[in-house]
């Protein structure tokens, strides 16, 4: 059997608005450097970057906001990434487009090709602490991709966690998938206690591999009017070489504007029958909130310190600034970000409601802090 | 009796470190808007502007930093006000060589005025809600001074504070004035809510009234090395007239240096048996601290907000901002200040320890954040 080649598609059209003011239109989660040296999307990049026996990784597929498309190019540039594909949205549209577009683009490029490659849909701005293990899993779940399965990657519940959405494990398919008996949203406390006690559950992660006609042909069964919209919006898009290696899809806006903003979960995942789950233990974060970096980067007295900080009898804190002297005295639980001309302050209990100060910026069309 | 003119002189040496990072070297307390729209010192020239029955005010000599005097007189212009002399400081040296000196300086220009004026002592940087009740009790302490007494303004006690230094009162001299008892150091909590209960104490607001000739009589008698060592100071120091009306006074380098660095409390009031206390209830505050600035300004949900500040869930804060857009979210008894390249979150229990954190940047010689 030829070897695998899996060509990573990275979802990079969020805006991560929740870890405002450092994350802003033009400059969202996935360019910001949050768990490590690197941005979000350069250690996405390099995770996707594997030479092994079961499979290769191509060259990246980016889809992104257009605004953003150099900042990408140039954060792989810094990591001598390039990628094969940038396709560009005008507007955002959830990730059913954006996967429904890259399989066509996938396929366009690639139709001759045998055995056809698999495309490993990620998300840019989620860290994955151990990389090997990541890749691992990944050979683990290419033989149900190939048979066409819809294979989605379950996180090992660790804690039960009510900001994520959870996937339940059904019947086994082979040595490491197992069928999806279904996929639960965020539940309240008590359920995801069950959840986790059962050890039939995974965190979704928003991670899928499938052959590309598979998802096509998925699309066309459960969500036809979707891949129609795509189909239309992908056809109408000017294709270009540039002066680098890779070739850019500008999508068209009037078409792609068209397309229902929605999920693949919701368009695709929820509706087949081939959907399957892999487990994957790899110290996943989605990094969802200032309190998820600070679980995931604090130190002994259970800060994360960034910038030009001195405390004084703090402790359990979150504190960056890219650039402003940040001095704090006799705090306890609180994220303090300073960027770019605005300052957070916020009970790290009350993270969430973040989105409603840039809910607030949005409604005042302060551009400056947005 | 011809009518006594008081001239005020307004020392302004101060750092006011404890209100960083809000005050600077070269911005220090008295030159920021606190407690309203003006500065302190200018809230403090104009307190001090009165034409009465008792007394007139004269222009206010000025004893500052020689760093900070032309933003002084700019100050000063903007509300309309020129000094008649700009006593300027090389080093700082606390209020005794300060009012010794203005007192030299004052004597030198009206040695052949009749009576001799008052002296008026008075911080730069003290709040005072009611201009009236002290333009009043100015008046209450005329008669004392022109007898000979260093008057001394005790504030009435409103709350058990430790904080601050006391004065006893002692044997009644006149009907407003009594005798010292005796000078009392910051107490402890329950020495504190002795002297509140007894009646018999006052705050010492640093604030004296006293003929020029009299403060350098009792300096001769009870402190005579810094009186000689002020009299050289000034006799060494160039006389200038500015542009404007005033003359400039610039202590010379050499000779102000050997001047002991000492309070007129230590140097004078605690020793001369003419030390008397004229009771004020005006609504006096040093804002020596971000807490005692919060009280003075809260709303009614406990909060002071100043610049783009836009809060949730937040309350008894102190937050100010000189630009940027601060962000609260679940907050409690904090101060958040936002200055000049600097940022300060500090629990208001522990503002103290503001002085802390400019100890460490005077150790860093960290000059822009100073």
């Amino acid at each position: 059997m030829a070897k695998t080649q899996v060509i990573p598609v990275i979802m990079s059209g969020g805006a991560g608005s929740r870890l405002w003011p450092a994350s802003r239109k033009s400059r969202p989660k996935q360019l910001l450097p949050l768990a490590s040296q690197q941005t979000m999307i350069q250690e996405t990049a390099l995770r996707l970057q594997h030479q092994g026996n079961a499979y290769s990784f191509a060259d990246p597929m980016i889809v992104c906001n257009h605004a953003n498309a150099d900042a990408i190019a140039k954060q792989l540039g810094e990591i001598g990434i390039s990628a094969s594909t940038m396709i560009t949205e005008p507007v955002a549209r959830n990730t059913a487009p954006c996967a429904v577009i890259a399989a066509l683009a996938i396929l366009a490029e690639s139709s001759d090709r045998s055995p056809e490659p698999l495309m490993l849909l990620a998300p840019a701005d989620h860290h994955i602490k151990n990389t090997t293990e990541f890749r691992r899993v990944v050979g683990q779940a290419v033989p149900a991709a190939r048979s066409g399965h819809m294979v989605t990657f379950g996180i090992t519940v660790t804690k039960p966690e009510t900001g994520y959405g959870y996937i339940q494990k059904g019947a086994k398919l082979d040595d490491h998938a197992h069928r999806v008996a279904g996929f639960k949203e965020k539940p309240d406390l008590d359920t995801a206690k069950t959840y986790m006690a059962s050890g039939n559950y995974f965190w979704n992660a928003g991670i899928f591999m499938c052959k590309p006609s598979s998802l096509l042909a998925e699309m066309r069964q459960h969500s036809p009017e979707i891949l129609q919209a795509c189909q239309r919006a992908f056809d109408a898009s000017p294709q270009s070489s540039g002066q680098s290696a890779g070739q850019t899809i500008a999508l068209d806006a009037d078409t792609f504007a068209r397309c229902p903003a929605i999920s693949i979960d919701y368009a695709l995942m929820e509706r087949t029958n081939k959907a399957c789950v892999v487990e994957a233990h790899m110290g996943w974060s989605d990094i969802g909130s200032w309190s998820a970096l600070l679980e995931l980067t604090k130190d002994m007295s259970g800060n994360a310190l960034k910038g030009d900080v001195h405390i004084l009898d703090t402790k359990n804190c979150l504190i960056h600034s890219d650039g402003p002297f940040v001095a704090t005295i006799g705090i306890d639980n609180l994220a303090v970000v300073v960027h770019d001309g605005a300052v957070l302050i916020a009970n790290l209990d009350q993270v969430q409601d973040v989105k409603k100060i840039v809910d607030e910026l949005t409604r005042r069309r302060d551009k400056d802090r947005l």
